[in-house]
């Protein structure tokens, strides 16, 4: 995968951060890309927007993509680390590669990924790290509600 | 928790687990209890049903139990081991305890959890058993697709 491919997938992905933002919810996007490159799905956060906890980035864009048969080769790229929660999902589907916009204000699951063959990039893209960030400080009873922290 | 609260409680993931299979769908079902033992969400996969694959048994439970501002003290029961995906969600969330109806047909994340301090229930309760052998061997193809087995 070239380094314009990674960043146009992840150009997707911070347009749904930014639009989860925008609707009043936390700023992290994903988007599920097919072996071939396809967009399969493309979605954000919406624990404030749909009152549903269930709805981080990455299932989101996992949900979006429907039913699929085999997972091989896909990327799942996401503004964020995946949490436990979407690290599982990633493991448990086969999904074989996940683009990271920053792993700086947060620290998921991904070293375990690429301990069990998922490819890990991690970008260190600077406008994720500031969205978050910026998100963090303004609410953080919110952000620790999202992650499962008292 | 008593062996006849433990029983109650996966007579609802159970009861769940067979609405799923009377609509159509795959057979497993989740509850999720509060710290005081309160009923908070219970629910079924719906991957046919709704075609979304993001709907296991236990994230349709917690779905339904809405935001909580901590899983401290609460128990997933659900009537087969948790995949990878729902083990990430207990271990992101901090839910205290996990009932499992039966581990023998599938075994999940349960020994992770157990490792990072979720307290483990495995029942063997052959009903579970049962109905997930009997539907393994009807749709082979539906749950491969389910557990994401190519």
């Amino acid at each position: 995968m070239s380094d314009s491919d990674t960043r146009a997938m992840l150009a997707v992905a911070v347009a749904e951060a930014r639009a989860g933002l925008a609707s009043g919810g936390i700023p992290i996007g994903a988007a599920l890309y097919g072996a071939d490159g396809t967009l399969l799905g493309r979605g954000h956060n919406r624990r404030v927007q749909d009152g549903d906890p269930s709805v981080h980035a990455e299932t989101a864009a996992f949900r979006a993509a429907g039913r699929q048969r085999s997972y091989k080769g896909t990327t799942m790229v996401t503004t964020l680390s995946p949490c436990w929660y979407c690290s599982g999902l990633v493991r448990q589907f086969g999904i074989s590669r996940v683009v990271i916009g920053e792993a700086e204000t947060f620290h998921g699951g991904h070293d375990w990924l690429a301990e069990h063959g998922v490819e890990i990039v991690v970008v260190d893209d600077p406008e994720c790290v500031a969205m978050m960030r910026a998100f963090i400080a303004d609410r953080p009873e919110l952000w620790h509600e999202d992650i499962g922290e008292d």
